[in-house]
C-alpha cells in the first residue's frame, strides 16, 4: 500500500498546532512542556490508530512498536526555546505514515529533549546507554530545573526501556538546516556522517560592585572577562578550524545584570562541532587553558560545567545504499551525498544498531527559528524516498 | 534635645527587616515592590509618630512635612536587585532621627526608584521637573512593565506633588559606596560635587541560526556584534578617559539565549560617568560612531534605546561650610572634601533649591552588593554631623 501525501501532511499540521507559536510556522514546544506532553498523547494516539503498540519509557521517548523484528524510524517532536515546525516533527510523521500505509514491519519514535533543554539529545543519550540515567537526572536546565524533576512530569505515562534488540536499524528522515540543498537545488541529502559536537557551561565570579565608584583599574568586571575570553579564542582557534569547524557562545547570563552594577559573575555556554575528534579534543584544550589564563589575569574564580558532547558518527553502507537508491528513483539527479552539520538522535542510536539519516531543503538554510520551513513538495519527496527504502529493507 | 543613636540605629535596622535577603545584612527592596512599598508604609507611620504630616506624591516619593519653611533632609529606600542595607536607608533614617530630636523645622523624604528600575533616579527626576511624568510612564523596567503601571500600585496612598518652595535646602547623607574613606582611615566625607552619568540601552539585532550548520563566515552573531562594539569602544575610550571616568556594560539579554543557537538579538546597557559634561559628549559620540560601523560591518540593525542622564552637580557653598564645621566638630582631622562618583537624588533636588552631601565609609568600598556595611560608629558619626549642620542652618 502506497504512502498518503496528503494524510502525511495533516498529520504534520496537526502536529504543529501543539506549542504554535502564532508567528509564521513557529514552534514553542520544549522537552516536557505542556505542549509537548500533549503532543506526545496524541501521537500514542495516532500509533495506536496504527496498529502499534504504545509504549512511553521512564524519560519520555515514545515509541510505537511493530510485532517481531522491526525498522525503527522517526525523530523528535520537542522543539527548541523558538523553533519550525519541521525540526524533529517531519521525520516522526513520516514513520507514523510509513508505519501504517506498509505492510513491512516497522516502529516508530519520538525521543525526548532531542534539542538540549537539559544536555544534548538526552532522550537518546539516555535509551542507548551514552548517559546513565542517574547522571542525566543531576543535569539542570537554564532554570535550574533538575531533569529529574521534568521527567517526572511526565511518571503516569512511563512504562520501562523498550529493548533496542528488537530493531533490525533505525532511519532518520530531518530537514538538512543548512543552506547546501536549498542552495543547489537539489531535493534529497543522504547523509554520510554526523559531525562530533562538544559543550560546556563556563562561569567567571569576580567582584560585583558600584559602576559609578569603583576606579576601572580596581574592577573584577565578568563581562569584560567573558568579552576577552572570547577574543582570545577567536584569534587562537584561527589556524585550528577547519571549512566545516563551527564554535558558538549562544548562552549569556549575567548576575545581577543591572546597568548600574559592575557585572560580578558572568555564566556561558561554548558549544564547537567538528567532524574529527582530535580537532575537537585540540579545540577543548584551547577553551580550557585561555579560560584560566582569563581567570587568573582578572583576579576570577573559574568554575567548567560538565562537558556534554558526542563523536562523529559514520552512516551504515547498506541502510544508506538503500536511501540512495531511494533518492535516484524518486528524485533522479536531484539527491546529494553530505554530512549532517546538526546533530541528530541517530548519533546515540548508532551505539544500539545500524543507523543512517536522509535531509530534505531548509528554506534559506533557516531553523533553530520560527521562519524554518521546507516546500510540501520536498517534504513528500523525503517520505517517498524513506517508504522506498524501507520496502526494499524490511 | 540630642539625637538619640539607638534609636536611630534600631529603626535602621527595623528598615532592613524589609527585603531582608537573608545573605549576611543583605536587602531585595527594588522600588514598587511589596517590600518596598510595605517599608514606605512602616517610614510613614514612624514620620507620623515624629508629629510629621505625610504625603506620598504620584510617583511614589514619601515626604514627611514639618510646619512652615524647613530644611529638607532624607534620600531613597528602594534598593538594587541585590542590594545592602545601608544605600539610601542611612539618610532616610538619619533625616527622621534628626527631625524627631531637632527643635529645628525639619521635613523628610524617601525618594521613589533611586536605583533606577526604570531610569536613572526617577522619582526625585519627576519631582523636581527632570523628567516630564508622561516620559516617565513610557519607561519600561528590564521585564518590559511600564512605569506607569508599576506606579499604580501606589495609588491608593498617593496625594499630589509636594511644593517645593517650602523648602530652603536639601542635605543627603549617603555611603561612598567607594573605597577611599575606608582605605584613609576618614571617617566623613563632605560631598564637593556629584558626577555626570549617561546610561543607554543598544540592540543589535542580526539573525537567529542553528549552531551546528550556519558555516562561521555567513553567521549575524549578536552576541559577537557585542564583543566587537565592546573591545572597540574599549580601544577608543583610551585616550579620552580622566582618571575618575568610568564605564560599564552591567545588562545584556541575548535572544533566544540558548547554547544550539546563534544568537539573533542582543541588547546590553552601555553607562559612563564623568564630572566634564563635555567629555561626557565625547564619550556619547564614540558609542553611537561605534555601534553604527560594528551593525554595518556585521549586516545588522541597530537601534538606540532613550538616552537618560544627568549633568554633573556642584554643591551649594553655604550648606557645604556648614557640614565642614559639623565634620570638624564631631571627627577632628578624620574628614576630607571628596567628589562623588555615585549619582544621588541631590542632583536633581538641586534644580529647585540649594543641596549638600555627605558620606560615610563603606568598608572594603563595597556597594550595591548584599556584603555592603559600615561600622555603626561611623553611622553615627554622619547623623552627628548632619544635625550639626542643622542646628547651624535650620
Amino acid at each position: 500500500m502506497a504512502v498518503n501525501a496528503a494524510r502525511f501532511l495533516e498529520d504534520l499540521h496537526t502536529l504543529r498546532s501543539f506549542g504554535a507559536s502564532g508567528v509564521g510556522k513557529g514552534v514553542v514546544r520544549p522537552a516536557y512542556s505542556k505542549a509537548d506532553i500533549a503532543a506526545r498523547r496524541w501521537l500514542a494516539n495516532r500509533m495506536e490508530e496504527a496498529g502499534l503498540r504504545v509504549q512511553f519509557d521512564p524519560v519520555g521517548n515514545l515509541f510505537g512498536l511493530a510485532e517481531g523484528p522491526s525498522l525503527l524510524l522517526g525523530s523528535h517532536s520537542d522543539s527548541q526555546p523558538q523553533g519550525g515546525w519541521l525540526d524533529g516533527s517531519l521525520g516522526v510523521i513520516a514513520a507514523l505514515e510509513i508505519a501504517r500505509s506498509s505492510n513491512r514491519p516497522v516502529s516508530v519514535v519520538s525521543f525526548q529533549d532531542e534539542e538540549g533543554r537539559f544536555g544534548v539529545t538526552t532522550g537518546s543519550a539516555v535509551w542507548s546507554g551514552h548517559m546513565r540515567l542517574n547522571r542525566a537526572d543531576a543535569l539542570t536546565d537554564l532554570a535550574g530545573v533538575p531533569f529529574a524533576t521534568a521527567r517526572a512530569t511526565m511518571a503516569d505515562l512511563a512504562g520501562g526501556f523498550v529493548d533496542a534488540s528488537q530493531f533490525t536499524g533505525f532511519v532518520e528522515l530531518h530537514i538538512e538546516q543548512g543552506p547546501v540543498l536549498d542552495s543547489e537545488r537539489d531535493q534529497i541529502g543522504v547523509v554520510t556522517d554526523i559531525v562530533g559536537i562538544r559543550d560546556m557551561v563556563i562561569t567567571f565570579e569576580g567582584q560585583q560592585n558600584h559602576a559609578g565608584t569603583t576606579p576601572m583599574h580596581l574592577r573584577h568586571d565578568a563581562f569584560q572577562a567573558l568579552a576577552t575570553f572570547n577574543a582570545r579564542l577567536e584569534k587562537r582557534f584561527q589556524k585550528h578550524l577547519a571549512r566545516r569547524t563551527v564554535w558558538t557562545i549562544g548562552y549569556v547570563s549575567l548576575l545581577p545584570n543591572a546597568s548600574s552594577i559592575v557585572p560580578g559573575r558572568v555564566s556561558f555556554s561554548i558549544q564547537w562541532r567538528d567532524s574529527d575528534p582530535a580537532r575537537l579534543g585540540r579545540m577543548e584544550k584551547i577553551i580550557r587553558t585561555t579560560a584560566k589564563e582569563v581567570a587568573a589575569e582578572r583576579g576570577m574564580t573559574l568554575s567548567n560545567g560538565m562537558m556534554l558532547g558526542l563523536d562523529p558518527v559514520a552512516m551504515d553502507p547498506a541502510l544508506r545504499a538503500a536511501l540512495e537508491a531511494g533518492a535516484e528513483a524518486v528524485a533522479p539527479g536531484r539527491w546529494r551525498r553530505m554530512p549532517s552539520g546538526a546533530l541528530h538522535d541517530a548519533t546515540n542510536v548508532a551505539r544500539l544498531m545500524p543507523v543512517a539519516m536522509l535531509f530534505v531543503p531548509s528554506i534559506g538554510g533557516i531553523s533553530h527559528n520560527f521562519a524554518e520551513d521546507t516546500d510540501e513538495e520536498d517534504l513528500v519527496a523525503g517520505l517517498r524516498v524513506l517508504d522506498h527504502a524501507v520496502q526494499e529493507l524490511a
